[in-house]
Formats: structure tokens, C-alpha cells, sequence
């Protein structure tokens, strides 16, 4: 079945999805596609036309989007144009965020009350660009209906929720010519720019295997009964098994070992799940017998632990846990011929030590010690824009994430996430769902670019 | 294929084990064996006939065996009756270790100068117990003559190479009566007999996943060029390519856990590993083109990361890296509905906190803060053996592991490790080499107990 394309597959045999059913079937569809549209064209370093000013329009303005929002008004040569959200409050509230302070962003229009106002909005107010920060079932229609509409589409995590729809986003950008980006803020952290600056340098050497994760306790979100990103995620989380929020630590990772840009790719994954406990021992305890929460089957493992094997045989261990009483980490290792960079806490190992401050790669550079360290590697992105983007959220790597996005729309330039990372770093979700149903069966990795991964550029040092 | 002995199966079919190649395949005979010999009968809770003085001879002094040794001579009621080693000077070395300090010992026997020395020993001196630390291959077939000679086998890790040797040793066991222990130090380290406390003590709730790992960079191993450890390793790293080392950092988890006993048991495993490329660069760096280093074709990669599920659903991930730069972990994690304990740095943290040290799950009980914890927790056999063992090798958990092997000779107790617990730690190194060599495929565990861990106690508290 390799090779075959999923949906070619489908339409010749008349077989729907769902009839389909077995997990370790469906895995055997995760071939590239050779069958581009000739009106289609590749993505991977596409540079769009340059934008003077960049006209937006936001969906979803909740939890996420006031954040983008926020920063987004507050660049040059910007205009919000429009806000859409299921409630009024949420929209009068960032029309004001957007205003304070800036004194522009006088004409924004506003949709709300039902779930389609942002199809109108779309319509009405032709922006050049999309912010999506919705539910996670609505990232992939909003954004190929942008896309559609003439929009640059600009997603929360994850892209998608399943490769179907992934590959619809692939299709529409490449059959668009607009970009489609997942808005994964993590690669923009500081620590995860140094290392990538150090992975770029050669520090590491020849990089061999990473670890990431999201483990980050949040049963409280499960508080958010009627609105807000519990009432929405812990159907999710009780229903589904797998990694189902692999991008925060994985994006990272891909980045330092350009997965997708002509080095390597992703190839395949096995996963294994926990039992599920810790989410209805959290509502048992928090609610009554007839709450809705207290009715849902808790199929969802608290921890998932997967690992992918890419093209050129490296290791990726990838965790989840938003369930475990323990604290947060993403784990941001990397370590290669030469030496290991890891998260929580920082710590910096290279072969015969860190000049002037360990030994050797027996001991770590942690703590007080890194500064030496920081001065040295800091990414040249982080130097230049700190200042600007240190007050955003998540510790400055909200803001630095938007002002790329806003400055490669002004300047015409690639930007730094393309639609089929995006597509590739959330994949990790339906693939280890799919393993974890066959007692952990190797899934294969679709090929989103359709094998131009292999002459796409890496993610340069950008200054 | 599933419940078909593999002995069995292979005798009927006139196949073997090579002849049978692939790895996937070989992974169907991984089921219990129901067969187990009218004569023979199950070890798991085996207490053997007390020994008032525990005789016994030493199989290879070179690099592990001399603390062995060394710590079991300082002990009342024992005797050191034999040692054998290839080189004479090994033997003639730990002879006057022995006696030096106790003014005991003094008919030890010598036995040195060819590979089968050994054999004669165990026939000449008929000793109670025999310590094995020899290289890996020779494990199996020591421990197995060992007690086919009426001695109990205590064998340094891994207990053996092979499924068919773990068979061997499991059928020598359980037909004549000998305890055979694999002697994983590490179970009795103070944080792991902490850990194994508080798992006990209920404070980590139901447990569902833990981490276990062998990262330790051992490249200089192969300066040992002719003789020590590095000498038969190295072969070993180059030319197979799974975890071959795993038993240090899951014989720990695996106790918290009661793997084996009761509660749950090894189910299947997944592994992948990283390119190979560390060894040979350490080769090509520091040896001429002409050296045995720089002959091998180096294929173990230089990461090996697998996941576990148990018969219960949990989960345990287990890493080896004895290759790359980067500091010493076992990673000792394990974490349940209430809280997760995790090594290297030692760290704590419970639901609501840990008492008087922090306010929530969400830190870490770390550093200066631990001695709250290790005041409240410390396993009682750590308080009660600490000022005996302290000195021995590994921090004191050497000396504390032989205290506890011969105290239980001598009082005709269980051992803290049964036979099935040696192999099962074990298997995971052949059943790692067969899910690397097929992509990734889980592989099943064979049952060494042939169900009998249904009703196999707990390791308990034993103070």
C-alpha cells in the first residue's frame, strides 16, 4: 500500500474512512503523494508577495488570541481589520486591546453571536491574513476556508486533527500560493533559539537523538465547564489515546535536526499510553455523579510516551501529560557526537566541558553557570528583538513569534514555520492514537511535501 | 503462535534458532511455557535450607568480582572457600583481600590459567554459593553448572544474553532447588529503597508510568584493549544494536512497580535506536587504521530508547547510551495518581505538596530540601545497614545488596530477587535487538514464571 495516495486510494475503492475502521489499515495509507495538481506548486521556501501593511482579522479571541492580538496591534504597519468570536464580550474586549495604547486599529468590524460569522467575516473584509485560536476541531476547516478567501492562514497548535485534513491544507496552500503556518510559539523561546544557534554552529556535532515533551498538569482546565479551553479539550482527553498536544516540545527538536528541510525527515513512530486514571479521579473528587463530567468514558492514558525513527535513522522520544501531579517540562534535549543540550532545568554538556566553566561532558553547565553560556550562543534573533518582545506572553516568545510573522509578510521573506512542518509536527497526534490501538505498531509518517523535502533549504541563523 | 513453547515448538519442527532469522517471527515464541517438569517447581517465593556458614567460591576477580568479595569476607558465618580467574595475579590479589583485616579465609583454593578452571573448581570445593562476574557470555553457563554442582548462582548483570539461556537457567532453577539471583546493586541504592518506601507506603498513588535508563559514557572502556572490561564489550556495542545493558536503571522501577509479582508483569516492548557513530570516531581518533578497534563494523547505535507496557497498561520507558557526551543518569522515575519521584538530581513531588518543603505538585522537592524527605522515607533496611555498608562500592549499595544475600542465606529468607525477576530485567536486551532489527515492532515477553506471578508476594519492606 505504500505510495498510494490515501485519498486516491479511497475514491478508486469507494471505501469511506470510518469504514475502513482498523488503525494498523489506515497506517498502511501514510505514503507520499505523487500526485501534486499541475495549477499546485511546492510551499517549502515559498516567499509571498511583500505587505506594506498588514491587514488582519482574528477568530477566536478567548484564551489565545488575545495575546496575538494584542502584540499584533502594537507593530508597525498593521491594521486589524476584524475580530470574530462566539461571544460578544471577548470581541468588545480586544477591540479595546487593540486600540489602547496604539490609537489605531479604529475601523475594526466585529462578528459574533453564531459559528459561521467568520465565514462572513471572511467575505466581507478580504484580510490579507488570519489569526485562528479556536477549538481544535475548527484550526483546519478555518484555515483552508482563509486560504480560500485569499487569506495567509495563521494557527494555534495543533494544524489539524487528522491527516485527511492535513493533507487539504497542504492541497489549498499549494493550490492558493498563501501561506499556512501553525503558530508554534516554543521554537521562538530563548533557550530553544540558542540551541538552535549552538545545533547550527556544529557544538553538538552530529546530532543523533532529542527528547520532548508537553508534561504539564492542567486537570483544572476541566473547571472550564461551559467555556473556555476545558469545556472543549477534556471531551478530547477522555476520549482519545495518544499524544494529543505534540508540538510545543517536538516543534523545537524538528527545527535543530531540520526534519522536512533536505538533512532528514520524519519516517515513523511507535507509541504506548498509561492507563487513564487521573482525569475521572479529578472529576469524582470535584463533581457530582450526574455532572457531564462524571459521564465521560476516561479512555485517554495520563502519560503518552512515543518515539520516531526519522529517514536518516535518529531517535525522537516525545511525551504527554497534562493529567500527573508532577512539574512542568518539555524536556528540549538534543545531543549528538559532540554534546547534549536539555530543558528543565537548562543544561549544557560538550565534549571536553564549556570553555571556562565545566570540565567536562560529565558535568553539566546548569544554574548561575549559564550565563556564560547565554552571553556566548544567544540566537541572534533573541539579541536583536528581546527588547521589544520580552513583555509578550510565555516569557517573550509570543511576541518574538509575531514579529517574524509580521516582518517576513513586510519583507516577502519565507517564514520560518511552512505548511508541511506544521502538518508533520502535529501528525505525531492521529499517528500515535493509531499505534497506541494496535499495541504499538510502527506508524508510517505521510510525506506532506510529496518528496521536496529533500531540496527545501534548512531553517537558517536569521539576524 | 501465542502460549507455544519455543523450545518446544522448535524441537517439533526440527528449526533452529538461527534458521529462523527474522526477528518478527522469532517474537511469536515469547509466550509462557506451560510445560513445566513434573520434578520441577516454581522459585518465586523459594526459601532454601538455612546456612549457618555460607561457603562460597568467586568466579572472575577482575574488575567487579574483588568488591564482591571483599565485602562478603568481612561478614560473620562466611567463609571464602575458592576463587577462579584466567589471570593468576587477579586471583593471588583477591586472596589477600580476603584475609587482610578478617585474619579468616585462609584455605582458599586458586584456580587460574585456562577458561575451564571454573568447572574443576565447583567440583573440588562443593561451595555453598557461587559469585559470577565474568563477561556477559559466560554468565548463563556458570550460573547454570553452578547450581547443576548443588551451589546457588549469584550473577552479575545481565544475567544472560539470550532467551534460551534465561529458559536455562529459569528450568536449572526450578529442577534443582538453587536460588539464582542476577545481583542488580542498584535495587538497593538509598534513593531506590526510598522510592520503593514511598511507592509502598502509597505516597506516589496508583503507579503508572516510570523512566529507567543506563547513560553513562564509557568510550574509554576501549583503552582496555586485551584485558578488562572494555576488552569484550566493545565487540559487544559494535556488533549488536538494541539496549544491552538494561537491567541498573529498570530493576529498580520494576520493584516499584512488582513487575513479576502479583500486581503486574512485563507485557511487550518497543525500541528504536540512534545511528551508531560515537565508537567508531573515539576508534578512528585515538587508534592507527590498523587497530582491532578501527576493524569492527560499528552497528549498536549510540542511544537505545524502548518503551514497556506491562499486563496492567503501564508504561516504562528504559534508555541506554554508554557513547555519547553526556553526564551519568539511571533517570529512576516513577509516577502515579498522586505524585512522581524522579533521579538525577534526585526530585520530589507530591499532590499538595510535599510536607513542610513545597506548597504543590507543580515544584519540585529538590537539593537541601530533600533531607525533610529522606528523614521521613528512607527505606528501613537503608537505616539499619547504612553504617555497615557505607563504604562499599556505589555509594554503600554493594555492601547493602551481599549483607542482604547472605543474611538471607543464613536465615533461610526468600532473596530480594528472584530468578525470574534476573531474567525478565534481562530479556529486555535480546527483545530490544529483535524491535530495532524489525523497525520498530512491539515484542512479546516470554512469562519465565509460566503464570505462577499471579500469586508471587510483593517484594516487601523488610526492616
Amino acid at each position: 500500500m505504500k505510495n498510494i495516495d490515501r485519498r486516491h486510494f479511497l475514491k478508486k475503492t469507494s471505501l469511506s474512512a470510518s469504514a475502513l475502521g482498523a488503525a494498523s489499515l489506515l497506517s498502511s495509507f501514510a505514503g507520499k503523494d505523487t500526485q501534486r495538481p499541475k495549477e499546485s506548486s511546492y510551499m517549502g521556501d515559498f516567499a509571498a508577495p511583500k505587505l506594506k501593511t498588514v491587514k488582519a482579522a482574528f477568530i477566536g479571541v478567548g484564551a489565545r488570541g488575545p495575546g496575538h492580538l494584542k502584540f499584533f496591534a502594537s507593530l508597525p504597519n498593521t491594521e486589524v481589520v476584524a475580530i470574530s468570536d462566539l461571544y460578544e464580550d471577548n470581541v468588545e474586549k480586544c477591540v479595546k486591546i487593540a486600540q489602547k495604547n496604539t490609537g489605531r486599529h479604529q475601523n475594526i468590524k466585529s462578528y459574533h453571536g453564531d459559528e459561521n460569522k467568520w465565514k462572513q467575516m471572511l467575505v466581507d473584509v478580504k484580510p490579507d491574513v488570519v489569526f485562528i485560536a479556536t477549538n481544535w476541531k475548527n484550526h483546519a476547516p478555518m484555515a483552508i476556508e482563509a486560504m480560500k478567501k485569499g487569506a495567509h492562514a495563521f494557527v494555534e497548535v495543533p494544524i489539524a486533527l487528522t491527516l485527511q485534513e492535513m493533507w487539504e491544507l497542504v492541497d489549498t496552500s499549494e493550490s492558493t500560493q498563501k501561506h499556512c503556518m501553525m503558530m508554534e510559539n516554543v521554537n521562538y523561546g530563548r533557550d530553544e533559539l540558542m540551541y538552535l544557534n549552538m545545533c547550527r554552529m556544529g557544538l553538538v556535532g552530529e546530532l543523533l537523538h532529542a527528547e520532548a515533551s508537553y508534561i504539564h498538569e492542567l486537570r483544572s482546565q476541566m473547571k472550564e465547564e461551559e467555556r473556555g479551553t476545558g469545556s472543549w479539550r477534556t471531551p478530547h482527553y477522555a476520549e482519545r489515546n495518544g499524544n494529543l498536544y505534540p508540538t510545543h516540545g517536538l516543534g523545537p527538536v524538528a527545527q535543530y535536526m531540520s526534519l522536512g528541510r533536505t538533512e532528514d525527515n520524519f519516517n515513523s513512530l511507535v507509541s504506548f499510553s498509561s492507563p487513564a486514571r487521573g482525569r475521572k479521579l479529578y472529576a469524582e473528587k470535584n463533581y457530582g455523579s450526574d455532572h457531564k463530567w462524571n459521564k465521560l468514558n476516561y479512555k485517554g492514558g495520563d502519560m503518552n510516551t512515543s518515539i520516531i525513527k526519522t529517514t536518516q535513522g535518529r531517535t525522537i522520544m516525545v511525551q504527554w501529560d497534562e493529567t500527573s501531579p508532577r512539574p512542568y517540562s518539555r524536556l528540549n534535549l538534543v545531543q549528538g557526537t559532540l554534546g547534549t543540550l536539555a530543558g528543565f532545568p537548562t543544561r549544557v554538556a560538550l565534549e571536553g566541558g564549556v570553555e571556562g566553566v565545566t570540565k567536562s561532558h560529565h558535568e553539566w553547565a546548569e544554574g548561575e553557570q549559564l550565563a556564560t553560556v547565554y552571553e556566548k550562543y544567544d540566537h541572534p534573533l533573541y539579541k536583536r528583538l528581546n527588547a521589544v518582545s520580552a513583555k509578550s506572553g510565555h516569557g517573550g516568545m509570543d511576541g518574538l513569534m509575531m514579529y517574524r510573522i509580521v516582518e517576513c509578510l513586510q519583507k516577502g521573506l519565507p517564514i520560518d514555520q511552512n505548511v508541511y512542518e506544521g502538518c508533520l509536527w502535529s501528525a505525531v497526534g492521529t499517528l500515535s492514537e493509531r499505534s497506541v490501538a494496535s499495541g504499538g505498531a510502527p506508524q508510517n509518517f505521510p510525506d506532506f511535501t510529496r518528496g521536496n523535502w529533500k531540496t527545501t533549504k534548512p531553517l537558517g541563523i536569521v539576524s
